[in-house]
């Protein structure tokens, strides 16, 4: 199948029957999200993998009950960085400096740049900056999940701050942003999976010049 | 190749070479980011196409002056709502429910929710919400153009408000957020083609709760 094909094969599977996910699966599609590309490298967030039934149970109240998030074997909590400090962005370029084999520093003119740049804004925009970086990965994961036939459910429903408490999130500099649940579907009692796929029309989606 | 090998082929291109992207591929491309899921199936953002080259000329002084912005044969600029009204969120249900064979008004009560809680949010953060939306098709037209082995650089670094204006997006009721340049790469010329792809090592990247 090409990205085409598993982009209609898949769809935000609201009922999902318990089979766990292998682990090598979850893997892949992790990875995917690793190697997403973001702003100047410096993927600013963290994927928090939660197979632990314990857990999952007490994440679901605070995600208005949907039973994806017990019924799923994996959840991919993606999660971004609250700010973007010196530290970390300092640790990135000396990341890439040594793996390319570059003398430390040859990106300070760059990284100065950068730097200069967040500077002027705030904690707030530098999290809304991270967070759409987020949505790459979180992209490729979806893309990811559906090339191996895995049910992904992307999930926005639930209170950011209270996940962010139980997964201790705020002291890693961390705020959650959205969850891949995945999983496989129930097709008997999905009520879902056999409405249409509906998309804007292309005409309208895409404004052309030509 | 797999998803993991296309996004291993993949990197930001520094340099095209000014060849051009045959239509049907950029049409795959785009297609890929209209499949893309966006939160209650919303799609709060549009892309636009531009081919044009005196356009492109306009837009390189306002983008740091790229040389992709130029050489590249197609930029995909990705732009979102800068706000949920009611009129926009009333015809995605309408056209959900009219394509579904569901009657006209089924989906009311979901979407008095979703209206609810928009009403409770500033247009900030409507833009916000709608911009992440938008990150998850410009990753899939990622996907999509390393599937077909085109090049694709991901442009952050322009004045968003300059090119909103160049654009007319604004009377549109859109903002831009991101562009996605689409060429191929200029091997000889490109600083970037040889040197390794670097990401955060996965025992950082990944919280396991296992």
């Amino acid at each position: 199948m090409n990205l085409h094909e598993q982009l209609n094969w898949r769809y935000a599977t609201k009922k999902m029957n318990g089979t766990a996910v292998p682990q090598d699966k979850v893997d892949y599609i992790i990875e995917a999200a690793r190697l997403a590309p973001t702003s100047s490298g410096l993927q600013p967030f963290r994927i928090v993998e939660i197979s632990n039934a314990e857990l999952k149970e007490k994440i679901q109240p605070i995600a208005f009950s949907q039973s994806q998030i017990v019924d799923a074997s994996h959840l991919l909590v993606f999660a971004a960085f609250d700010e973007y400090t010196t530290e970390r962005v300092d640790k990135v370029f000396a990341q890439q400096e040594a793996e390319r084999g570059l003398p430390a520093g040859a990106s300070n003119e760059y990284k100065g740049m950068l730097m200069q740049n967040f500077a002027a804004q705030s904690k707030e925009d530098h999290f809304n900056h991270a967070a759409r970086q987020a949505y790459i990965g979180f992209g490729m994961a979806i893309a990811a999940a559906a090339e191996l036939q895995v049910d992904a459910t992307p999930m926005e429903g639930f209170v950011n701050a209270q996940l962010d408490e139980i997964l201790g999130l705020g002291e890693k500099g961390l705020k959650s942003v959205t969850i891949l649940a995945l999983g496989y579907r129930d097709e008997a009692n999905d009520w879902l999976v056999n409405l249409k796929k509906v998309r804007t029309d292309k005409s309208e989606f895409v404004i052309e010049h030509k």
